[in-house]
C-alpha cells in the first residue's frame, strides 16, 4: 500500500470503490488492475472467493489492509478497492455514439456510462472542459460500467467531427429548441446522439449539425436531467435491436 | 431564526436550499412557505428582487442570517433557504399515477419527481417503507418540483389499490422479466406506472398485476438506473401529449 494516495487527475492511477464495482474491472479489464485491497471486516462469501480467484488467476496482489480504506473511502459500506492502471481507448468510428460537450457532474457521468453500456453503445465522445472519466465517482457511479466502454476526449467538437466522427454518420443534437421532436424522428445508425452541458445545454450553433430533435415535455420544467435525457435517446435510438432477452 | 434545525423527518417543517430550489416553492406554494432566509453574501439580482418580492406579497418573514446558513447547509453555494410547512396532498383519482415501492435514494425520488411533473404526470404514490420525501435532498434533487406535485404515502400495495388507485386504471409493473417490451404495449390512460425498489426491484407477485413491462436493453447490465428506467416509462407514456412547445 506504500504510495497510496487520494485521487488526482494527474495521477497513473485511478481506482474502484466497492465490491460490485471492483469485481466488474477484474472481470472485465483484469489487465488494467494492479492491485487489490480487502478490508479485514470483508466476510467470507461468493463475492469474495470470485476476487482471490480472479487475482491468483491473473497475478494481481491482493492484501487486507484497513488504511488504504481510511485514505480512499468515506464511505462505511466499502470492503474492496481495486487500483487501476489508465488505459487509453479509441472509439470504434463505425459505431453509434454518445458526444457529451462539457459534461460537468460526476455522478451524471457514471450514470450515462451505465445506460449507454445498457443500450449497446459503448463508444462516449468527450468535448472538454468535461468531467474525468477516471474519477473514482464516475467508476463507481457508473457501477463499473467503465470498463466496457470506449471513451476518448476532444479538444472542441469540431475535432470530433474530423476524427472519429467523420464519415456517413447521422448527427442528432438534442436541443430545448430542436427543430423536430425524438419520436416523430427515425434514428438512423450509426448515429451520435450529442448532448450539451448540463446547466447550458448546446450551444445554438448547433442548430445546423444534423437534425436537431428535442424531447417532448410540459413547461413546468426547465429541462429533463442529463442522464434522463441521454437515455430516453439511447431507448427511442435502440429499441427493438435487441430481441429477447 | 429561533429554533431552526437540521432536518428530521418528525419536524413538522422541511426547507428548500437554493434559491431556484426556494423560488419553485414561492412561485407555486407561498401559502407554505413560513419563512426565507438571505445569505449576507446573496447579491442584488432579479432573483433577489423576485423573493424579496414574493415574500412581501404573501406576508413571509424575510431575514438576512449567515447563522442559519451554517446550521442547515453544507454548501457553499447556498444563498437562500425557503422554509416549507409540510402540508398533505391527495392523488387525483382520474389521472396517471407513478406508483414507487419501497424507493429508498434520496437522490433518485427527486430526479423522479423532477420528470413525472415534466411529463404531465405529476401524481405519486409511494409504498412503505420509503424514503421521506419531504427530506430536503428529495426537494433540492427535484430542483424544487416536489411543489408541483400530489404524493401520498400507502403502507401496501393493496392499500393503494383499494382506495386512489381503484377503478379502471390500467397497471404497469416494471420488472426485468415483464412478459412484455414497453415499447410493444400501447400505456392505455389513466394508467399506473409501478416501480419496484432500487436493488430490488418489484417482488415476483406483480408478475399477475395488469401488464408486466420490461425495457429491452443487453445484459452487460444488470438494470437501468430507477430514474432513468421511470423517466423512460413515462416518455413512452406519453410522448404526443404535449404538442408543440
Amino acid at each position: 500500500m506504500a504510495g497510496v494516495k487520494r485521487y488526482k487527475k494527474e495521477n497513473p492511477e485511478t481506482y474502484c470503490l466497492g465490491a460490485t464495482v471492483s469485481l466488474e474491472y477484474l472481470n472485465v479489464r483484469p489487465q488494467d488492475v494492479t492491485h487489490v485491497y480487502l478490508h479485514s471486516a470483508f466476510h467470507e462469501s461468493e463475492t469474495k472467493e470470485k476476487i482471490l480467484m480472479i487475482c491468483k488467476d491473473h497475478h494481481i496482489p491482493c492484501d487486507t489492509s484497513d488504511k488504504v480504506f481510511s485514505i480512499l473511502s468515506q464511505k462505511e459500506n466499502c470492503f474492496v478497492i481495486a487500483m487501476i492502471r489508465k488505459y487509453r481507448c479509441e472509439l470504434d468510428p463505425q459505431a453509434s455514439h454518445v458526444v457529451l460537450v462539457n459534461p460537468s457532474n460526476s455522478g451524471n457521468a457514471g450514470t450515462i456510462i451505465r445506460s449507454a453500456t445498457g443500450f449497446g453503445v459503448p463508444n462516449i465522445a468527450i468535448i472538454r472542459p468535461a468531467v474525468d472519466f477516471f474519477d473514482p465517482k464516475v467508476i463507481r457511479a457508473s457501477m463499473g460500467a467503465l470498463s466496457r466502454v470506449n471513451f476518448k476526449y476532444f479538444d472542441s467538437f469540431e475535432e470530433y467531427l474530423n476524427t472519429d466522427g467523420a464519415g456517413s454518420r447521422h448527427l442528432y443534437p438534442f436541443m430545448l429548441d430542436g427543430s423536430k421532436l425524438l419520436h416523430e424522428v427515425s434514428i438512423e445508425k450509426p448515429f451520435s446522439l450529442i448532448m450539451g452541458n448540463e446547466a447550458a445545454g448546446l450551444p445554438s450553433s448547433f442548430a445546423s449539425v444534423g437534425q436537431p430533435v428535442r424531447i417532448e415535455h410540459g413547461n413546468e420544467i426547465d429541462s429533463l436531467n442529463l442522464p434522463i435525457a441521454t437515455s430516453i435517446g439511447l431507448y427511442e435510438a435502440t429499441k427493438g435491436s435487441f430481441g429477447s432477452k
